[in-house]
């Protein structure tokens, strides 16, 4: 897969540098979250904004510049090498077209609204946080003006995180889920289908967690000297010098072990992305997973699809026993139920797979409402709260619980939110393309499935457009059928 | 203590580029020591090698340098000022006389010489070591002709780590050092001062001691927002970004709790050194420990002159008691003359207050020698040997118990042993200066010390040159005086 092309030669050691400050970035985040004592907060920010800066300015020196637009014109490139131009193309684009000034602007407005957003949220008042959510939509209108688009401004927003993912797809993914997720509710909730479980409740001690958790992700295999698992407030992967060093991290809550336990699972998704990709492509522009929603079909396929499932439960349950002496009181469908417990609800990060994208939904529909300008900020409390009770049933008492929930906002990411449920309709198409799943987890053959994943999507890295690697890995682009057939087939 | 001129204004503004690379590479270090997975080591030298070469171009900044020069030209500039700019020329000096092919080179023959010693010190064989040592001295002696020199060429290197330090001083350092501590040593043998002591055998839980160690620490008094202790294969202290984040690392051997006890005391002296430097310096070329030399008088003042005391016992027997408790058949004098065997050995890391100096004396002639010319390196293992037997009255079996047991020459840190003698002795200066301080010891008063070296030494970082520190904090410049009475006065 390397290289052969002198100009991608010259590329690609040029590019090391920016590969090497990339990293570094990298390494200073995940030590932020890991290992940083409290006070260290100023020097870090101060050393990776500078470091963020550093690496706009090498892209766009113009030697580096010229060379890239040189090889445009070259003919007879792999598709490693379209890859690479491709990849450098789409950066040079945001550092060419969004000027320094904006691109200033809005991480000084994003980070004063992180701290409005923590402050608001705390006193559950949307009031304080809009001035700096109006200051965000117009700034993201003007990043998409200056990006340009075809259809809708949120398209160019999209892009950002999902490389050619339009509304046009989205509005059809969720024109088929949402009438199917629907439906699917009404049925679980005539037939009664678990709302709780007791296990919810339950207090476990972190360390036998720990020493679960260890013990599931080596029944799935990874290899010992390229992984690490350490604790951080929020569950985030890694991929530092992928794929030979790629980390996750887990949390502990003081009880329900169903959440570091499914977020190992989900996060060792993303990692195994990273860790599987092909090694020739180490240090270049397209040594990455592609995308977000890449990223995440590959973290909900092990979590929900693998993860959820009756065969994975009798691989993990006597571990789990082992470790946790209160299952002694369960039974394996008491475990499956908790695992599947389908409540609609107000937070997203609690919900389950079936509600989950609904929430996808409102955040969709209220961000695109916002980009176009057809929404004030100020009227956004009340929309959410319509929509919440429209889609889901249920109604936030005060802002906290409602639209201030997210980071997201706060952070400036409009547009990240679809990727979410984009991965879940990717996971359920490759559940399909793979053929027996259910099979091959109760026969234990883990392996048989990283295989399959290494050799049709991962090893590809960002070689191929995320559009392109979903349809070499399943036949066809996005479907949001197979998802609904998922989730009905389990849940009949 | 801000810096108030135009020009320096802007040469900080510039520099944050700089600290922002040297933070992320010192962040890249601790993290391969302390978390990387093994294959990471590939990108993590990549990435590494990357920041530095960028550092010196941005160093070599044309506009850069013009802002230096013409800073020079200034005059009442504030201490903080003047040293800002002393030590932005002592890095350009580096990079403007050395040429770029000669530090690639010794890049690349130091990374090849440290398999080789690696391989040559486990089959205890230096002729396999020896061309690789050649060429470091050889390239050594190239560095120090383009740095330059008064009188031997060995002054050039030794002011790479210690700014200002001649091979005049460190002989007029060993004039006295050396019969000095001969004569203590014939007494002490003459006396039957302890060579060896039971609890040198005893293994010790690991957990337990990390506990204790947090509290022997804790009694001291470490700020913990601002600090962390990990585990690593070499103890070392790392301020990321002080004095806002240092962290140190302990290791810890299954026998003779000595090790981690002492190492953490000792790198505790480093870290508090970084940790005290003035705020306003953050971030500039002057906040950070201003050389080895003066570092190393730190974390030897509390590693021997309290760690080792009969005062510092009486507070940390209590603690070491609750957490080991195998210490219940040893009296409080058992763990004194454990804590201080001397006993004349082989390896330098293993050696004790009184011997380690004759241990620096042995590698300094040496490497003197070599500098020189004076002596081919095909025949340092003999003189080692003897030059051992001279001075210890111990001698090698084989080379990797001798010459080739430390990893430094490996590296190409020719110059770097005498730093650890240079340390010895201000500690005891600063001992002697402090006035009473056995008496502060037995009160507790940790505190006062802190703020005495934080007044005279910590807060300045490296505005001053480590002579004038030495002097502003003793009120004279390296005198091995006080550290021959402490010890004679300490071991009579």
């Amino acid at each position: 897969m390397a290289a052969k092309s002198e100009v991608i030669k010259e590329i690609l050691e040029r590019y090391k540098t920016i590969w090497a400050l990339n990293h570094a970035s990298a390494v200073l985040s995940w030590d932020r979250e890991v290992n940083m004592p409290e006070d260290g907060i100023g020097g870090r920010s101060l050393a990776s904004a500078e470091i963020a800066k550093l690496i706009q300015k090498l892209m766009l020196d113009e030697s580096f510049v010229k060379l890239i637009d040189r090889a445009e014109e070259e003919k007879d490139f792999t598709d490693v090498e379209k890859g690479i131009i491709r990849m450098l193309k789409r950066d040079l684009k945001f550092y060419r077209r969004v000027p320094p000034e904006v691109v200033a602007e809005f991480a000084k407005v994003t980070s004063e609204a992180f701290v409005a957003w923590r402050n608001a949220k705390e006193r559950a008042d949307f009031k304080t946080f809009a001035p700096y959510l109006e200051r965000i939509v117009e700034l993201s209108r003007v990043i998409a003006d200056k990006l340009g688009y075809d259809e809708h401004p949120y398209d160019a927003l999209l892009d950002l995180y999902e490389e050619g993912l339009t509304s046009r797809d989205v509005d059809s993914i969720f024109s088929t889920l949402e009438p199917g997720i629907r439906r699917l509710l009404e049925k679980l909730e005539a037939r009664g289908w678990p709302k709780s479980h007791p296990l919810e409740e339950e207090p476990y001690d972190r360390h036998s967690m720990e020493a679960a958790i260890r013990e599931v992700l080596a029944l799935i295999g990874y290899p010992e000297k390229r992984f690490r698992i350490d604790v951080s407030p929020h569950p985030f992967t890694t991929g530092l010098a992928s794929p030979f060093d790629v980390r996750i991290t887990v949390r502990y809550p003081p009880k329900d072990f169903r959440e570091p336990l499914f977020s190992a699972v989900h996060e060792f998704g993303h990692a195994l992305y990273e860790l599987q990709i092909d090694e020739a492509l180490a240090f270049t522009p397209v040594g990455t997973g592609v995308s977000l929603g890449v990223h995440e079909s590959q973290s909900r396929f092990w979590e929900n699809m693998i993860g959820r499932s009756r065969e994975f439960l009798l691989h993990i349950a006597p571990i789990l026993r082992r470790h946790l002496p209160f299952l002694a009181k369960y039974s394996d469908d008491d475990l499956y139920y908790y695992f599947n417990i389908v409540r609609p609800s107000l937070i997203r990060t609690e919900a389950d797979e079936v509600t989950y994208n609904l929430h996808i939904l409102l955040r969709y529909r209220l961000e695109k409402l916002m980009i176009a300008g057809e929404v004030k900020v100020a009227d956004i409390p009340a929309l959410w709260n319509e929509e919440m009770e429209r889609l889901l049933g249920v109604r936030p008492k005060n802002d906290a619980e409602g639209v201030l929930q997210d980071i997201h906002w706060s952070h400036g990411s409009i547009g990240y939110f679809p990727t979410y449920t984009l991965g879940n309709v990717i996971a359920a198409q490759i559940r399909h393309a793979m053929g027996k799943l259910d099979e091959m987890i109760a026969a234990g053959k883990f392996n048989e499935i990283k295989e399959w994943l290494r050799e049709r999507i991962h090893r590809w890295g960002a070689v191929y457009p995320p559009k392109e690697i979903v349809r070499r890995a399943t036949g066809e682009t996005y479907n949001p059928t197979y998802l609904l057939n998922y989730l009905e087939n389990k849940y009949k």
